[in-house]
């Protein structure tokens, strides 16, 4: 067994040695700037901890009122803020939507402040200024000076542990705060609990529930210090709660080990010598205190910083190494960013022993799987999901698994919408779990009960009483005077059922194919051929009258405007062109699109993108438009499917912070990038084809965990050369702009031949 | 296997017909009117769960300010009232404070009114009036008609499951309501979270988290209904909360089977036949919905009410029969319903699977023992823990591992104050777990390492922030300025200590035995020689100035005066008769308690009692002179010992509901009760000594759990003949009033010869 080990560990060292370093390529402050919503902070590849800084705590109420800014905060960090109030450790990557910020910490010396105090003034409280000249952000690293107690932060991660490392200045005052109130997307009553046991003097855990997006989530923390404090102290800011019953009896404010209450912020006091390091490794668990400190000592022995962050970075290069492309250095940066991106969410929701919190509150053990949680699906069924189907399969299989492991202890029987932490928190519309699952189950991913998880997606699709499903099976439609999304949501039922039609079929279940390949037509009720757009139909089955086909609000969609959601039949582009009046008017109206002037009230009403986000018509940075850019390979206009791709990829992706048009949405706005770099997208996720475009990468070689390569060679590819002029898929010739999935999981070569002028045949 | 089974129930049904009905005599009644504090509902021996009527549900607060009203409803139920709110699962017996009511069960039909409406016009909610012309309350069983709806409520127990059944006239109305918000001592904050799952149309599961007198309360269920609902729904009256992110894509108001929030009332609906019955089980876990599952699959198969019923009274009669006496029936009223609220609590706090949650809030497994909650240690470590040692040690046994288990599970190093349900509640004071744990090692019922328990106690003895401890450990006594109950707690300090040294003293640790009988004098600190009573000193070693040895306020001590506090050495009877000048003057003192009158502002200031709770100045409804009526015995004056007691059994106990003169206390009163009943009572506990006094019953046979039987005899005893002319033990003489643990535990019989005339000598 040792000796399997020890050539295991020797195998490794070889496969190491021979990776590229890819790390040097990601910046994790792309996309902190303006609309990405990405957080420059420490985490690892599907990481459970998320530690990262928050440049400010936002209230969703002030004096009662709506405050428009708690979206701009759903990362915790703007790179255009100026001061930093602490590091916690949970965050989203991208979404537009917020929730978590767990439990902040910040080092402070000199008199104690327990309140946040404002960005004005960081005198007024625990805050600091910084500046981004003092701040370093690797994968797995992070590092700020804050200015006002002259105190260096730096933080990396392991997979369920953050770890901290607080460079103080000579102090007998120096504190650590442990803020638990803080969090994102607050209102007052958003901390439901708080429960914190000092141990003993290194040693600190406890719990925290919130009702926030998440409705019932509950986040246990085991904290241990590098360093014994000298004294510690709370304050609990609910005053009413605060003494209720006989605690009184006790002076809780001060070295009192155990803490309660929904407003507690919590202090660690020391003393500093100049250049004195304090560590901290902090562990969650979404099961237990007693879990949280078995992930702790499971994954963190010792208090070596440089070695946890060199172990987490070699992490991250493993991943990373899964492709290697020859390009431009900005593009190497764009791409292994995005790939970072990518690999950020789901996150791990497992801890180490394999228990796990269910949707139903119980606690489940995920037996052979590890548990994810996050799934924001109506983003990531689009691309990120099949990116995993060819360079994470085996994660894709796990995610697969437990997101019918939500299924099994969902009472509504029904798959994950937006999950995230045992909820579901209802976000967007259709039910892309399906598409995932179908993608998942066609491409050979998915390695269970394929008849159950069938089962489970059309349980889903039935569920009358969710979004309008009753309707859409009754009507074919969902009437307009039912829903504001109406349209939208019968062109993704629409989709989501033609996969569930696929999937059925490779499973021989001939009559869920029958029920589903009809419901996959219905995006044709909602067309109306009188206009040539989707429209909304009333109950009546007429049209709605008042429409505009390019603003986004209150015209029957979700993020979008019918301009862009008119060509969302992602699983019948053939279709679509034939109601449009064949592929040459279908072609004119991309052009349109592509090139077409929106007024600034249409941006105005658009949410999560930047007006850099829009070209001409075409919305990149919302994802209804993701497979537009292909659609003119199904209109034999290929070359415009390459020029347009090659556009957005250098329009809408940037190597600097503002260089997100949109929200990243838990990378699938990450892996629209890798996926058209590499030359070809997946337009229909539960098909097995590929639409090809224009790779902006020279070469590229994918590591499959099957242990075969794919690689892709584009051939004279420049800036200028956007335009493919052959293609040969091992050599051979291909006739049409499409691959299959096993092209690629059986491992070869596809060759582009790149050229200045489109090829027009 | 089988036949041993079957030969092990022939042994039991043999047994059980060897048994008396002595069920019939427990009046569940008794001490539900004014200050008994006890409940009429259904429980099984030191039950989980306990099904009882709530008559109302008051609020601490009404606008906002106090409601004194709270504390009259600690169980749930008063006798004074005419209508019924609902049934409720949790009960504390007989305490002062107040918490639980958890999983208030109502039904109705007609119109669903989802509100409790008021007391005097019972038509504003869902609460009905009852009378007790149609209530039976027998041990495990409740039955009540609710008169508003016709429908006829019963109830009966398992240790984990509630069982309902309902009768309900012909209704195509008919409802269960489950209010989540009902509660005992209720505040805006007291519900933290609810949630609950409707897994299917038979069975629904859930939690509740309370911020009450526990602190982090959480109790967890599962609910099964014998028929299927036809729908249901629920209303959250958080207007803020019911809301908030995406769930309002659903009605949540309507057969939506995922419910959670603060302030939730769900109901089921039924068509219902004349006379249908509808049953409930409903079980509790501390741990998770899973475990309230399973514990309720393995205790009530099926759904025969009856036989439940006759299960649980069977255990109850096994466990009452323990004790045999003969008395009249009154006498055998009184006696076995104070055994019946003797063995309730402690409560089971152990699912079937063995798991419980710690004080540390995480899940821990009994290993090898039952864990019980609710220890109200101030009240029954005097006569109730030391009766368990003689009829109930292994359950004893067990309850001591328990309390260790939670020294093990505090950050703060203690063993429990008053704990309930994984929690503290610091009410009271002194530190009389050492008491309970010296008495069980003392007499041989602790198993377990004995070592060890005593480091936890001399830990929890040290434990200087606590209640003035270091103060007592540094002078000796606390400083009157430094808290309002300096005196009563250095006298049960005192006592507290000298049980530790007993523990010491057996287990040969001779240092931690001198430093304890070193503190055990500490009494004498606060005895002021100069008027002959205990009395708070300052600081600088005056005693206070202003001082009234008959006022309960302000005078240094805990529900009691001087007049009854000075005689609080049970530890040392002989010692205090030296300082208060030898014997005679010590029985003239004891006179003149029993004698002198108390005006009536004295009482005003006297909680937890009624005014028939007091003989002359000698309060029996609170805890502290429990051992005084047993003192003349050490001042050569038994006879008045023995004429106290019958007086006292006579005056302050009445087979009745308002037959309690003060609050049960978790059974406190009753084993005074008992043991008063057998003729001794164990002054100081620590000490293996029983004092003698006046029995009660004409004999008494008490089945040991060593399989030895301890007999009572009391010759020529009747309510005229109170005196003892003599006893025997064993056939011998005794020539002091004493008896000892081991004369009981061996078997035996001990004879008293009863007069109507006094026995000086």
């Amino acid at each position: 067994m040792k000796q399997i080990l020890f050539y295991g560990l020797f195998f490794i060292s070889i496969v190491a040695n021979a990776q590229q370093n890819l790390v040097k390529y990601v910046k994790p402050l792309i996309g902190t700037e303006k609309m990405g919503h990405t957080y420059p902070g420490a985490t690892v590849p599907f990481g459970a901890v998320q530690l990262s800084p928050e440049t400010d705590t936002i209230s969703y109420e002030v004096n009662g009122k709506y405050n428009g800014d708690v979206y701009k905060y759903c990362a915790g960090y703007k790179y255009e803020d100026k001061t930093i109030v602490g590091f916690s450790h949970t965050h989203f990557s991208g979404t537009g939507h917020s929730d978590l910020g767990d439990f902040l910490i910040m080092p402070t010396q000199g008199k104690l402040q327990l309140n946040p105090g404002v960005a004005s003034d960081t005198k007024t409280g625990y805050r600091s200024a910084f500046s981004h000249a003092n701040e370093v952000a690797e994968a797995s690293y992070y590092k700020v000076k804050l200015d006002d107690d002259n105190i260096t932060a730096e933080m990396t991660a392991t997979t369920r542990v953050g770890m901290h490392q607080y460079t103080f200045p000579k102090s007998n005052q120096s504190h650590i705060i442990l803020d638990l109130m803080a969090g994102i997307y607050n209102y007052d009553e958003k901390t439901v609990w708080t429960y914190v046991r000092v141990v003993n003097d290194t040693l600190i855990t406890g719990y925290r529930q919130t009702y926030g997006w998440a409705r019932t989530r509950t986040v246990y923390f085991s904290m241990s210090f590098s360093k014994p404090f000298k004294s510690y102290g709370q304050k609990n800011y609910d005053a009413k709660q605060a003494y209720r019953g006989f605690w009184g009896k006790f002076d809780q404010t001060k070295n009192f080990p155990e803490i309660a209450g929904r407003k507690v912020r919590m202090y660690f006091d020391f003393d500093t010598n100049e250049g004195e390091k304090i560590k901290i490794k902090f562990a969650l668990s979404p099961v237990s205190q007693e879990n949280a400190l078995q992930n702790m000592r499971s994954e963190i022995t010792g208090w070596d910083f440089e070695k946890v962050k060199a172990q987490a970075q070699a992490t991250w290069n493993k991943e990373l190494n899964k492709i290697n492309i020859s390009a431009s250095d900005d593009d190497k940066t764009n791409f292994y960013t995005a790939m970072y991106h990518a690999f950020i969410n789901p996150t791990t929701y497992t801890d180490v022993n394999g228990q796990y919190k269910g949707l139903d509150q119980d606690v489940h053990t995920a037996n052979g799987f590890t548990n994810y949680t996050t799934f924001s699906l109506w983003d990531t069924y689009r691309a990120l999901h099949p990116f995993f189907n060819i360079i994470q399969p085996a994660r894709n299989n796990d995610m697969v698994k437990s997101m019918l492991a939500h299924y099994d202890q969902s009472s509504l029987q029904m798959l994950p919408i937006w999950s995230h932490y045992a909820n579901d928190n209802w976000c967007m519309s259709g039910y892309h779990s399906v598409s995932v699952i179908a993608d998942a189950v066609i491409k050979g991913v998915y390695n269970g009960d394929a008849n159950k998880a069938l089962d489970a997606c059309v349980m889903t699709a039935k569920h009358r009483n969710y979004e309008g499903i009753g309707y859409y099976m009754d009507l074919g439609y969902i009437p307009a005077e039912r829903s504001g999304v109406s349209v939208s949501n019968t062109l993704e039922y629409a989709y989501d059922d033609w996969a569930i039609a696929q999937m059925a079929k490779k499973l021989n279940r001939m009559d869920i194919y029958n029920e589903f390949i009809k419901r996959s037509g219905n995006w044709k009720n909602n067309y109306d051929a009188s206009i040539g757009f989707m429209r909304p139909k009333m109950a009546d089955g007429t049209f709605k009258q008042k429409f505009d086909s390019k603003d986004t609000e209150g015209q029957g969609f979700i993020e979008g405007n019918s301009w862009n959601y008119s060509f969302f039949v992602p699983q019948d582009p053939a279709g679509l062109i034939e109601v449009m009046g064949g592929k040459k008017k279908f072609a004119m109206r991309l052009d349109t699109l592509f090139t077409m002037h929106l007024p600034d009230e249409f941006f105005a009403h658009t949410e999560d993108i930047t007006r850099e986000g829009i070209i001409g018509g075409y919305v990149h940075g919302n994802e209804p438009a993701h497979h537009i850019a292909y659609l003119y390979n199904w209109a034999d206009q290929a070359y415009k499917t390459q020029a347009q791709v090659r556009h957005i990829l250098k329009m809408q992706y940037k190597p600097t912070p503002d260089g997100l048009g949109g929200n990243d949405d838990c990378g699938q706005m990450s892996a629209w990038y890798m996926f058209s770099s590499l030359g070809f997208y997946p337009v229909s996720p539960g098909g097995d084809e590929y639409a090809l475009g224009s790779p902006a990468v020279n070469n590229a070689s994918l590591s499959l965990e099957n242990g075969k390569t794919f690689a892709v060679e584009a051939i004279n590819q420049s800036d200028k050369n956007v335009y493919v002029q052959k293609v040969l898929l091992n050599g051979k010739e291909l006739t049409k702009p499409f691959i299959k999935h096993s092209d690629i999981t059986s491992g070869g070569k596809l060759t582009f031949y790149m050229g200045a002028k489109p090829k027009k045949s």
